[in-house]
This record gives C-alpha cells, sequence and structure tokens, in this order.
C-alpha cells in the first residue's frame, strides 16, 4: 500500500485546503497525505453519523486526483450515484459541515448543485453521468471562453451496466467532443455485481499488464516527439485489436469508438495523476478504466464490502459496529420471507432485483431458492420487462425496486406488463419519505403515477402481515399488481397464513364512532400516527372515526360511501405526494358518484423534500400525528360553529 | 434480385397458408415465391388502408424464414416495435382479416398478444425484445416439455440503440438460456441511424465477407464431424479477436458473450433459412446479424425509404402518394416553425429528438441550424438527461418526444432536470388518442404523470398560436415546462410574435355566459368539440359557459374561483387518462379550498383503448361534442328539477 492506515489525529494539510485550488498548491508527494486525512475525516465522520463508507474510503484517490489535475470548478466533475462523493465533499469547502451530513439542514449526502457550485449535476440515480456530462461538454464546444474546459464523468463498474449509461455511451462519440469518462470498477454494486459487462469488465483487468504496458511505450515514444494525437488513436485501436487476439476478448468500448485507457490501480493517488496529466488534454472521448477496492485503507471494511456499504454507525479503533435495535422485523424482511414462503409453496414463484438483493432482502430467497431468484443488476427497466417475459409464460414474478428507482420502469410496467396483463406483482421498497438520503431516493410518486394505470391493482399495507397477506392476494390474482412499503421496521416479524388471500379494493373500519363528524381514512402505515391521532383527539372529548383503504386502486366504493354517509369531513392521510395520490383518488370517487362532503387531505405537499429524519419530514410536509389532529379538530371546531 | 417485382395477380401459395405449418409443407425453393405474394398483399393491402410500408417489407423474407424453420407458435417470436410484421400477421391466420388492420375492431398494426397465439409480446415501444425473450427462453428451461423450444427475438439496429436493449443483452449471457437474437439491419430507424453502434454496425457489414468465410469454412469442418459445439464457440471467438486484428475493430457482442454471426443477406429468403437451421440448436445465448433493404421489392420506396416508412395511401403500380390536404398546418409543424424562430432569435436554442427528427419536424431546424440538433437516437432516457447536461451550461434544449415514449423518460425529467430546475422544454408531440397506431401509441398518461413533478409547469396549447407563444414562455422561463399537443391539424399555420410571452398558470375565458348553470372547462385543442358543444346547446335554449384553462400546472386559481362563483356545474374536458388528469386536478384545487360544487369529469376512462380513427375513439371515451353536450344538458335538467 502506498499510504498506510496510520490513525491520524491531525488532518495538517487538509487544514490547508479550503478549496481545490489550495489542493493544487500542493507537491504531488504530498497527495498520499492528503488522501489519508481524508480517509481519517470519512472513518471518524461517519462513525458517528451514518453515511456511505465503503464506496467513499475507495473513490478518495480518484477523487484527489481528478481535483488536482483538472482546475475546477472551470472543469467540471460529474459524479454517478455520488455517494461515494465525501472526499470530494471535503475539498470542496465542506470540512465543517461535513458533521451535519444527512441531517435536517445539514449538507446533502449527495453531490447536489443547490449546495455548491463544485456539485455539477443531481446524483442518485446510477447511470446518468455520461449523459449529462456529454450534454456539459458539447455545450462547452461552443461557449466563449469554456472551449478548452474539461468535463469528466467519474461513473462505477455497476452504473456502467445501465441502459442510461449505454445510451450515454453510444452517443459519446457522434459529436465532437472532449468528454473524459473515468470508469472506478470496484467489482460491486451495492451487491456483487451481474451481468456479462462485468464479467467482461473482469477481464480487461487480468488481461490489463498487456495494456498498462501499451500505455508505457506508447508515452515513451510520445515524449520523444514520435506519436501525435492522431497517430496515436489509431496505433491504440490496433494494439486493441492485437490484444483482442492474445487475450481471445473485444474492447466494448473501442467498438463504440471511445478510446480506452487502462485498467490502472485506482487506490494509487500519484498513478492516477500521472495518467489523468497523460490523457487529459486529448481530443474526442475517452475512458479511463481504474480499479479500486470498496473501503480502501480500512481493513474491517475492505474484509466486508457489502455489510460496509452503509455500515450504520462504527468504533472507529475496532470497526465494531453498532448493533441493530433488534427483535423489530423490517418491511424487507416481511417481503423476504413471505417469498420464501410462496416459492416453497409455488414452483413458478421467482424473485427479482435489481442489483439490491440484500436491500430488498430478496437474498432470503437466494438463500432458499438459487435458481429462482434473478439479479439483473442495476436495470430497472428491464428487470420490469423480463419479468413480463417470464410472466407470459406461467411463472409468478415478485419484482423488488426501490420505489425512486421504479420511476424508471414507468414505461415497462405500462407497455411490457400492464397493457398484457401480466402477472407480475411489483413490491415497492423505500416508498414515502426515505429520511437521509433525501431529495433523490424519496419514492413520493408511486401512488400517483401507478395508479393511473388500467387494471393494476394498487395497495399499500399498514401493517406485517397485512403485506403478507397481500402477495399472497398477488400470487392468487391472474394479472398485474402492485403494493408500497416503506424503509424500517414495522414491529414483530408476522407469522400469518398465506392460504388466505384479502378481496382486492376492499378496504377495513379501524373504529367507527357514532356521532363522529370526522373520518380518518389512511393509507399505509401511516395508520399508526393515526391511531394515536384518534386517542389524543378523543382525549380532548372529539369523535373521530378511522377507516384503512389499504387499496389505492380500486377504492372501496362501500366502504367510501358508508363513510360519506356517516360523517360531515373526510381527512386523507398518506405518506406521498399528495397531487394525484390516495386523497385525490378519493376526490376523483366522490365527485362522478356527485357525493358532497369535505375533504382534507394530507401527504406531501408539492415541492421538493430534502433530506432529515423520516421524523422530521413527516412534520414538515404535515401528515404526522399533531398534524392529523390538527386536521381533525380544525374541521371540528369549524363544524360546531 | 432473386425475385423479382412481377405484379401478382394470384397467390397462388399464399391462398394454402392458413397458419406457418402449411407454410413448413412446402419446399424450401418455393419460399421466394411466398415472399414475393406476401410482398404482392402487402403493397395491395397499404396502398388502400395505409400503414408501416417500407420496414415491413424489408422483414419479409427473414419472417418467412423464422415460421419455416422454427416451429411457431410451440417455439416463439418476438418482435420489437412491431411494425415490421405484416408478414407475420399474413402467415398467421390473419390474411382475410388483413383489410382490416388499424380499423375500429379491426386487427392491431402491431403483434398483439390478445390477438393471436402466434403474437407472444406486447409491441410497439423500441427495444423490449431481449429482455422480455430471455424471460421466455429463461422460464422454458425448468418448464416440463418446453426445455427444447425456441426463443427467438427480432430486433431492428435502431431498437438496438436503445438502453433496455443494452440491458437484455448485458444479462442474457448470464443464466443458462438459447436465446436467439436476429438483428435486422436496415440501417435506419424512421430517421437515419445515429450513434456509434449504428457506425459499428455498418462497419461490421462492409467487413462481412471475413464472417461470411469463417462461417463457411466452420461448417464445413461441422458438416465433416471435425466440430462440435463447444469447439465452435471457441473457434468462433478466436476468429472475432483474429477479425479485429484484421478489420481493426472489435466485436461488441461477443464482449458481452454472445456469439456472433454475420451479416448475411437478410433479404435472401433461402439463405437466411440456411442460416437459421445451421445455429437454430446451438446453446447458448447468440446474435445473427441480417441485413436488409427497407422497401425490398417495391422499388418507389427503396428509393426514398424515409418517405415510405409510413406512406399514407398511394397508387401501387405507380408509387404515387395520395396529396395529404394541403393549407392545413400539422401541430408538429407549429413546433418545428415556431423552434427556428426561437433559434434564430436566441443562439442558446438547442432541439433534441429521439430518432423523431422528421415525425416531431426537428428536421426543421435541422435544416437551418444543422449544429444545434441532436437526433440521439432511440434513446428517449439519455434525450432528457443529455438536454439537463445542455441547460446546465447555460443552453436551452428544446427535447420533442411523443408522448408514449416520454414514458421512459419519466424518471430522467424528475431526476435530472426537475429537482435541478433546469430549463429544458419538453414539447410532447402524439399526445392524447393518436388513433390507428392503438393501445401502445396513444398518448393518455403524461398530463397525470407530469403534473405531480413540483415545480414544472405544464401547459396545453388548445390552438396553433399558442403553442408558439408557450414556446416562447418556455423559452424566457428560467426552469422545466412541458407542454403537449396531438398528432394531426391545427388549422392555418399561425405567424403569431414570440415576443409575447404569456402569464404561466393562467387560463382565459372564452364565452363566459349570464344565467349559464355550466361552465365547461377544457384543457388543449377539445376546446374545438366543446365549442360546437356550447353551439349545439344554445340551440336546445341551454346557456353555458366556456373557458380554456390552458396551463394543467399550475391551475390558474384565480379563474377557478370565479367560474365556482359564477356556476352551478363544471364540466371539464380533457384528451387524456381522468385518473389523475385535468379534471382531477381541479378538484383536488376545488376540495382544498373547500369549494363545493359539482363537478363532471370527460375523458378517457380507466381502461386500455384500442386502435380505430380519433374521431371514433374520443366518441368510445366520451369526450367528443355529443358527450360534452350530454354532460351539459343531463346536468342542466338536473339542476332544474
Amino acid at each position: 500500500m502506498e499510504h498506510e492506515d496510520r490513525q491520524l489525529t491531525q488532518t495538517t494539510l487538509l487544514d490547508r485546503i479550503a478549496a481545490p485550488a489550495d489542493l493544487r498548491k500542493l507537491d504531488e508527494s504530498q497527495l498520499p497525505q492528503v488522501c489519508a486525512e481524508i480517509r481519517q475525516s470519512i472513518i471518524n465522520g461517519l462513525s458517528d453519523n451514518p453515511g456511505h463508507f465503503g464506496s467513499s474510503m475507495g473513490a478518495v484517490d480518484i477523487i484527489v486526483a481528478m481535483h488536482y489535475v483538472f482546475n475546477t470548478p472551470f472543469d467540471r466533475i460529474v459524479y454517478d450515484v455520488g455517494h461515494q462523493a465525501y472526499a470530494h465533499k471535503l475539498l470542496t469547502g465542506r470540512r465543517e459541515a461535513f458533521v451535519t451530513q444527512r441531517t435536517l439542514g445539514g449538507i446533502s449526502g449527495f453531490p447536489a448543485p443547490s449546495e455548491s457550485c463544485y456539485d455539477t449535476f443531481t446524483c442518485g440515480h446510477a447511470g446518468n453521468s455520461i449523459s449529462a456530462a456529454l450534454g456539459m461538454a458539447i455545450a462547452d464546444l461552443n461557449t466563449p471562453g469554456r472551449e478548452e474546459a474539461h468535463t469528466v464523468a467519474l461513473i462505477g463498474d455497476a452504473s456502467m451496466s445501465n441502459g442510461l449509461a449505454f445510451e450515454g455511451l453510444n452517443n459519446a462519440a457522434i459529436n465532437p467532443n472532449n468528454l473524459l469518462i473515468i470508469l472506478n470498477d470496484n467489482d460491486m454494486s451495492i451487491s456483487p455485481n451481474v451481468g456479462s459487462l462485468h464479467r467482461y469488465l473482469s477481464e480487461l483487468t487480468t488481461s490489463g499488464g498487456y495494456n498498462r504496458w501499451r500505455h508505457r511505450v506508447y508515452n515513451a515514444f510520445r515524449n520523444k516527439g514520435l506519436m501525435d494525437d492522431r497517430r496515436r488513436g489509431r496505433v491504440l485501436r490496433f494494439g486493441n485489436a492485437l490484444k483482442s487476439l492474445v487475450s481471445n476478448q473485444q474492447n466494448i468500448f473501442e467498438g463504440l469508438d471511445i478510446r480506452y485507457f487502462g485498467p490502472f490501480n485506482g487506490n494509487h493517488v500519484r498513478k492516477v495523476v500521472q495518467v489523468l496529466n497523460e490523457i487529459k488534454d486529448m481530443k474526442g472521448p475517452r475512458i479511463l478504466h481504474l480499479h479500486t477496492v470498496k473501503g480502501y485503507g480500512y481493513e474491517p471494511a475492505m474484509r466486508n464490502p457489502s455489510d460496509w456499504h452503509a455500515p450504520g454507525k462504527f468504533d472507529p479503533a475496532t470497526g465494531q459496529r453498532s448493533q441493530s435495535t433488534g427483535g423489530s422485523a423490517k418491511w424487507q424482511d416481511v417481503f423476504g420471507r413471505t417469498l420464501v414462503d410462496l416459492a416453497d409453496r409455488h414452483e413458478n414463484v421467482v424473485g427479482i432485483t435489481a442489483a439490491m438483493l440484500s436491500g430488498t432482502s430478496v437474498d432470503m430467497l437466494q438463500k432458499t431458492h438459487p435458481e429462482r431468484v434473478y439479479d439483473v443488476g442495476i436495470s430497472e427497466g428491464h428487470a420490469v420487462t423480463f419479468a413480463g417475459g417470464l410472466a407470459s409464460q406461467g411463472k409468478h414474478p415478485f419484482v423488488a425496486v426501490y420505489s425512486a428507482f421504479l420511476q424508471r420502469a414507468y414505461d415497462n410496467i405500462i407497455h411490457d406488463v400492464a397493457i398484457q396483463r401480466l402477472p407480475v406483482t411489483f413490491c415497492i421498497d423505500r416508498a414515502g419519505l426515505v429520511g437521509e438520503d433525501g431529495v433523490t431516493h424519496h419514492g413520493l410518486f408511486d401512488l400517483s403515477y401507478l395508479s393511473n394505470i388500467p387494471g393494476m391493482p394498487v395497495a399499500a399495507p399498514s401493517e406485517g402481515w397485512m403485506l403478507r397477506t397481500l402477495m399472497a392476494t398477488a400470487y392468487a390474482y391472474d394479472g398485474p399488481m402492485a403494493m408500497r412499503y416503506p424503509r424500517g421496521s414495522c414491529g414483530e416479524m408476522p407469522a400469518n397464513s398465506i392460504d388466505e388471500p384479502m378481496t382486492i379494493g376492499k378496504g377495513r373500519v379501524v373504529a367507527e364512532t357514532e356521532g363522529a363528524d370526522t373520518a380518518i381514512v389512511t393509507i399505509g402505515p401511516v395508520l399508526a400516527d393515526a391511531r394515536k391521532a384518534v386517542e389524543i383527539l378523543a382525549q380532548r372529548g372529539i369523535k373521530t372515526s378511522l377507516y384503512d383503504m389499504i387499496w389505492v386502486n380500486p377504492l372501496d366504493g362501500e366502504l367510501l360511501r358508508r363513510i360519506a354517509e356517516r360523517h360531515k369531513h373526510i381527512v386523507t392521510v398518506e405518506d406521498g405526494i399528495r397531487k394525484g395520490g390516495f386523497g385525490s383518488k378519493v376526490l376523483e370517487w366522490l365527485a362522478d358518484r356527485g357525493i358532497d362532503i369535505r375533504v382534507t387531505r394530507l401527504g406531501v405537499p408539492d415541492e421538493w423534500i430534502a433530506h432529515g429524519t423520516v421524523k422530521e419530514l413527516r412534520n414538515i410536509c404535515g401528515f404526522d400525528t399533531d398534524a392529523i389532529v390538527a386536521a381533525v379538530a380544525g374541521q371540528a371546531s369549524d363544524c360546531r360553529k
């Protein structure tokens, strides 16, 4: 290793870096020390204020090298996903704010243009960096004063397998531009990587000696003035073809007319600086393949990269991670366990995930029925269309995707599943406000955009047992169905039978109170907050009824009619965007039948919601217990006037 | 040419083919004749009942060969886009129904599983065939009795450049399966192709002699028993590497671990049959690269493939195409002309299209400012993210995409544009019911899924001049904006000034009638139908007011309040899905303010809408003039009770 895992107590160099320009004043020989100090800052910071650890540690050297070689912010770095960018934050004036990352009012856990001029584009959803950076690079070409600016996209190998990244690559070479793509290849997404591209990159690595030799030879020629840029391109291409012969493989990037360099060790900062200097002024799109190690510089993380992707709090000295509270089951685990139970019983049940085996708990099925699990990598669109293909031949796929990422498969759901009424079940995790991951990761739109698709029931379980029952209901249903549930715990792991499906579109009475003016009508786990609100209201002498609709589509018309007949006011509560969401569907139902009753809709307002704890954000959005109480009590007093 | 362009008057062979099994009884030598008869049927059928001509003619030989070699429907063919599949329809029992294609109650212009067991998956949106076919192929592996079934995806070169197709390719080799991908390379999407992959395929073609030689050599070896399947794979791969050296290029497909064969002449049916027979029983995923000519077999179409993509009616003998009605401007041309006008005035205006240069009229900008047009191929996601990158550096991109295809970029709009409030204008063509192209092509969801995105104004012009003004408004606005307009004509080409932007979120009074009980509130060109309805109602003595809201987001609250104060009943009219659409947003606005008025929402109901003329479909959906009259009159009489 180039730099040791010292327990630095001082950050003597980092203290002098208020902005990347200060970094560029340092001697190259000091860069390993800068990297070590950044790593120590990340270890210390994240041990107490959890975040994305492994990828951030692995990317330190590349980020330092980029800011050292390129003239940021005039030159632009576009991150991909961006949870690896802590080093970038520490170098760009956010050292003090670093302790606030991912907290309410603090800095984001991802690069965010609203936060810093060094953050050039929104990060969070994989694979967008090449397209965005290509736009910037092309814009520069005819922007006076910016013709010589550099644009660099830093993309992980997992993101590279996304279709959007491919579309970007496919377009990178058709217009003149000088885009530099750095492939940060750590051989991992959150789960170990899949796909031919992944295997392909591994093979490129194992035959990397040849590439590096070629690179050295050509640099030697260039240094002697024997190699101009154009000649070099031709020779490199010939070299790749020669390599194909030697190694029995093809270079995909060169096939797409993008010059390829690598692989090099991306955890050797001076080497990265050297290569960047060599290729930075070449014309035309280029890709630099760097190999890094997730968690680099911290032994516990290097040994177990999956667990250390986002480890939570830990002891920096020992690597001991704080125990989770225990005893309480996560929603995703209820999904995972039920999937196993259904698979045990039904041969045609299969599970599909897009690079989130553990994040969605599909890994539980992988342990028991590995041959029925398909991890397709970060390819949400393919995940859904592939599920459609399986379903058309009698399989029943359960597709587990995070709500925010399922937005990428909207058309696939419509076109490849719903139009054909294929039996694919969408189990949508991380729905609603997700908290610390912030604006790009909240799953707010699903109820709205899914419930406008004809013929696809959409549900949200309010309690863990109900997720089990809904999944059993979906299995029994000959068509597509979607259900969404949040991040976090749902109490005890339920063990109710999966033999008794529910009636689709049937809600339930939770508490119907004679003489109540207001009915609270909820969807999903916000029911718990509503229960508390009913208690508080009762203590104040305000009678309230409570209903759990379970289904956004179809709505339970019989129940809604009953509610409208017995009350003067309906308060709907949902953990999602109010526009077009659950409450909106209630309005539609009532209006279409000419039923006249006052409706107050609580949920996420029509604005972008930043990061903070879920509790804080629900309060801000106005659909926590207090807000429900206020909505009912306010109206109740109105009614008494 | 293998078969002549005879003007066949008889279809002696085709008459004997009620199903593909009948085709398989013919001698191979008869297949060219079958192809000629099919071509003649397509020419005759489409000359009178318009459809997709060029691609259908080009694909005849491949389709005949597939049904001849494979045991359909036990073996499965998955088409991509599917507008090339007329030969498939003619071979699978739909010859008589062919005259009804694309008409109300008739057969679809695309393969449709609801129509025939030979149609295996929904077609219409490019790039889904590999993912869907992969699902089928993998499902077969453990479905008793289907282990030996073949699955074939037929995909065009333009579709291949779509990110979804890449995600499919990237996953094709990671599970055991015997998927065969046939690449129908006609060097065209609707517009000429773009992208590195396209250039790459052209180069593969020019160096095809080597491939074909290699193929012959290996077949000779195999026929002598010297080459088993496994050895063959290894040798092929070595051969590709050798070819890379010779031709100075790389094989992308082999890089993704998919065996590559080709290119061969895909308009030579017996050659295609021969190759398919040779590779059909090989194990593992394979790709067969076939070269075809758009419009093959019909000279006028071969000379001018872009115009003959969907030529409308024509004279089969002369190739003379029926003149369009003339004098009347299309919506897309108003967009195209206004884009030119804006680009003339503002240096930072650029136009982006996803393989629809002429379909969206972005080609008008290409004629005047070619350096400011980006046709990114069938890559809607990239189109939007790339626009975000350009906008982040001061450009103002106008992204023109068909409504149904923009569904594929939903997440890109949210994540890569709207969160950052970047000035990208979405000009959404083919919005609402599109008519003959049917269920996959209707643009029904846009108002619903776009208007739930915070901070992005969404409008629909009711008249041509308004589209111009809206585009000028979007240019002047520092943030994202969307506007949607339908296929077809908007009357005279408007020439109003683009110097006077509108106020965002401001609707207008069209006719406010004292004493009217009902207000009709419209969005978009359905205003014209509403005008007629008002006249008819007036003739019946029913006074009605009429308002054009123009904006779905934000709604004009002042106007809505005024409407609600003056009337007892609001009838909203929109050419889009009612769920979550314009009328629903009106309900939300009223409910949030406690304004109590009866609202009737007219629009597309919660079901899948098939093909037919726009007029027929609007009638069926219940938002044409008659429906508006009925909604107003019905309520008016109710009110008098």
